[in-house]
Order: C-alpha cells, then sequence, then structure tokens
C-alpha cells in the first residue's frame, strides 16, 4: 500500500496533502486528500471522511469547501477521496456523467463489467481507512462520515450498515432514497442489476428500517433554492424513516436560497465539522 | 454600462455573483466576481477591491479563498476582476502565461500594440468603481484594495497613486519592485516600452518615495516556502522604501512553510478583511 505524495500546501497552520496509491479493491491509481492539523503532530486525531458527489475528484471538496479552518480549530483530519475508479479501460465508462467514471455511487458492484472495480463501498469502508490508519496520525477509534449529493448517500448508507464504525454521520443535500429516484435507479441498475432487493442493501431509508445497533446522530442540511431536490434528493422520506427507528436521531435543516453547489457546502461545513465533534 | 449576471450563488447569507458588461476602457467583455454580503439588504457597505494574480481569471478568488465567511462577518462586499483583457485579436496575446491574457499587471499600456486594450490601471481604479458604486449597495466614500501577487503589485501601486481614494491596501505576496524583477521587466518593457522612467510610475518602490497624502497603512503577508519570494517578489525592498516615508506604514508578516497558493490565501485572508474593517 505505498503511497505517492502528489502535493502538499500549508493551510491553517497544517497541511493540505493529496497523495496518489494503488487501490487493491478498485484495481486501479486513485488519489485522496488529507488535511492534517497542526494537533497532528503532537497527537493522534479524530478522522472526518469526506464522500464528493457527482462528476467530483479529490480537489472539490479539498479547494472549494474551506474546510480546513474548521479542521485546524478543532484538530480533526479531513480525508476526501475520488468518487469512483478511473481509468479502467471498461466500454462506456466515460460515456454519462452520472454513472462510471466521477459517479460510483459508494457501493460494490455486483454485474460483471463492473464488479472487478467498481468496490467504492469497500474502498471507503475498509481499504482507505486501513491506509489512512497505518499512515497518519489518525485515531483509528474516533471516524466520523459526512458527504454531498451522491456522497451524503455514501456516508448516511456507509454508517447505517455499519453500526459504530462512526461516531455520527452527516450530509449536504443528500441521496436519501436512491431507490426512487433516477440518479439512483441509474446507477443501482447498472451495478447491482435488476434485483431490487440488492438496491436496499445500499437505500438509506431501507437501511434505517432495520438499524440496531449504538444510538446514531446524523445532521442534514438541505437547500430550497436546489433544483435537485424535489425529485433526486428526498429528505423528506429518511426523516419519516428515521421516525420509526429511536436509535437513530436526524435533523434536517432547510436553507433557503441556498442550491446545490459548493457555495452551500462551504457556508455549513464549520457546523458540521463542530456536529462531529461533539456528537 | 450594462450588466449581464452570469451566475448567483447564496453563500454565508449574502450573494457570491458574477456578472460580464463591456468595458469601455479595455474595449472588450469583462468578467467580475461579487460578493454581496447580508448587511447589504439595509444599508451601503464598504467595498473591498481583490486584484488576483498571473494566470487567474474572476473565478480564483470567488471559488478558492474562502473570503466570503469574513466579509458577510464584517459585512463588505467584495469585487473580484478578471486580470487582464481577454481575446482582443492581439498577435501574441495567449502566447505567455506571464504576458497578455492573465497578465494584465494593472498598468494603462503604452505601446502601440497593447495601448487600445490593456488598460488595466484605468479599469481598476475608475471604470469598475464607477460601475460597482452605480448598480450595488456599495458605500462610495469606503473602498479598500488588496491582492495575490501581480494583484499585490496592483493593490500596492493603485493606493500609492492614488492617496485617499482606498481607506488601507494589503497585499498577499506581492510583486513589491517590479521594475527589479523579471516578470516585471518583462511586463513592463511590453506594455509601457524600454523608458524605465515610465516603469516607475507602476513600481510602489518608487511610489512610495513621492507619496504625499494621508497616512497609509498596508498589511503583507509572504509565505517563506514561496518559490517566488526571493527573486520576484522583493517585499524586503519594499519596506526599506517605506521607512523613508512616515506617512506609509508597512506591516510585513512572514509566515514559515506557506507557498504562493490559494491555500497560502485563504489561511490568511480573514486577517486581511479585518485589517480592512478597522484601519
Amino acid at each position: 500500500m505505498a503511497l505517492t505524495q502528489s502535493s502538499c500546501n500549508k493551510a491553517f497552520g497544517g497541511e493540505q496533502k493529496v497523495f496518489k496509491h494503488y487501490s487493491s479493491v478498485l484495481k486501479c491509481d486513485m488519489n485522496f486528500g488529507v488535511y492534517i492539523p497542526p494537533q497532528a503532530a503532537s497527537e493522534k486525531v479524530p478522522v472526518f471522511y469526506w464522500l464528493s458527489g457527482l462528476t467530483c475528484t479529490e480537489q472539490n471538496f479539498v479547494t472549494k469547501a474551506g474546510a480546513q479552518r474548521y479542521a485546524a480549530e478543532h484538530g480533526v483530519m479531513i480525508v476526501a477521496p475520488d468518487t469512483s475508479p478511473r481509468g479502467c479501460n471498461i466500454e462506456g465508462e466515460d460515456d454519462s456523467w452520472d454513472f462510471g467514471s466521477g459517479a460510483g455511487f459508494y457501493v460494490d458492484a455486483t454485474e460483471e463489467k463492473w464488479k472487478t472495480n467498481y468496490n467504492m463501498y469497500s474502498y471507503i469502508t475498509k481499504e482507505l481507512p486501513e491506509l489512512i490508519n497505518a499512515n497518519f496520525p489518525a485515531d483509528p477509534e474516533i471516524k466520523s462520515i459526512s458527504g454531498h449529493s451522491m456522497g451524503g448517500h455514501g456516508a448516511l448508507m456507509c454508517a447505517l450498515r455499519n453500526p459504530g464504525l462512526y461516531r455520527c454521520a452527516s450530509a449536504f443535500a443528500p441521496i436519501c432514497n436512491p431507490i426512487h429516484c433516477p440518479w439512483g435507479e441509474k446507477a443501482f441498475s447498472g451495478y447491482l442489476g435488476s434485483n431490487k432487493d440488492a438496491w436496499k442493501e445500499y437505500d438509506s431509508c431501507e437501511l434505517v428500517k432495520k438499524y440496531q445497533g449504538p444510538p446514531l446522530k446524523i445532521l442534514i442540511d438541505q437547500g430550497l433554492a436546489d433544483t435537485f431536490y424535489p425529485h433526486q434528493l428526498l429528505p423528506e422520506n429518511f426523516v419519516q424513516a428515521c421516525s420509526n427507528n429511536n436509535l437513530v436521531s436526524v435533523t434536517l435543516r432547510k436553507h433557503e436560497g441556498y442550491d446545490h453547489s459548493y457555495y452551500f457546502v462551504s457556508s455549513f461545513i464549520g457546523d458540521h465539522i463542530a456536529f462531529h465533534t461533539k456528537c
């Protein structure tokens, strides 16, 4: 699991780095960003995993979210991976902006064409944390997870499938009920096939029904000027699903005038990092 | 002076917008970003002009600096123009990354080939403020100016040439003495010709010698891991020049480990906006 450092920039007293490595579960090279806060010079620090949305690479969050300031303030490491395998020479992998490259959807594919490489679920929940814990001053016991849009789906779903793995979860404009929205239907049918029972294993609204484990706190922010809100994101479905499980408490904040962009993420990422610190 | 809005994104309670307009002094279309803080809904607010560096457009500062948070906190409007005329069909305008497009150097060109379009000095100090004051809730009496690298040169130079126009000035890694560095020599010889007396009219170290006007406070931040620092930026020359003029007080802060990137700018832009508010 050799890492190659692609860049290092000092920011807010810590270091924003980008690394490349060969992923054994994705069978390709992957990039991820890691912000190492100043506190990590003297102690192991909690890790905040960030999952980005459709079309993004590891760069979007790193350059646009302005999260380093808050990470330095709270002494949190931020790990921001790319959103899919890349360059796997799979026919059609670059044909769509919402499927294939840049759109891994954080599942482990079962369809023949994709299953060798498109295993982002295992990458995010297993291979990447092992890599981080082995190579950086990360406290392996204190992880949390957040993300945006497709990455918000990934964050909620990874937390619900792995009770106790993350101390809490949060999301910006997450795809909350992918089995019932166009983006999710396209991705899940492509990666998982036509059996919709298999889809439910990656759908947060379904997963929360059977969640058993330590109490889980979830914060969701949603912009009301987000053009994807009504038909792709469906946060109310998730709030409704959580209302039937006392172990999961969700706070959904709706923000007048905010859209789906990183301007929205940057405006509230400070609240999320503070939430993850306190929860 | 019609403005066309290209984008609008809510951020930190205010609005980050980008506009296109035809510039009469540059004889081409220009883009600029403007962040309108929430306070502008009820009162006219001070304006912070930001001049970007070589190769940048209006987007770099807007997307990477994270300045909106501080502008919202202090109730300041931020105006971030592009760095040169574009698409003027001047032979060679796109041949270099440090001359022509993306490299206007904030001067009014006198060389025949460039003088029709390359009048960024007049654009920044006259046309753009008139446009802002006429179209936005800007307090026309409270302006300040800052910038990065080539834009840091622009900020210092515009403030020193126009006593009283800006309430203060600041800069990140500015080109402080362009007549004595490779970037400045290339740009000034290209835009202004071979007469070095003309160059002095745009050199901050020269301008500070003859500055007469209200006391001017200047804040400069310089990263010590900035590879351009020793031979292109020369901030010590500027500090030395200021020491002979009691009307200009400069604070030069040197930061261990910081480079020339927007990670450096983002780390200290909050200090600069606070400085401009208090000075």
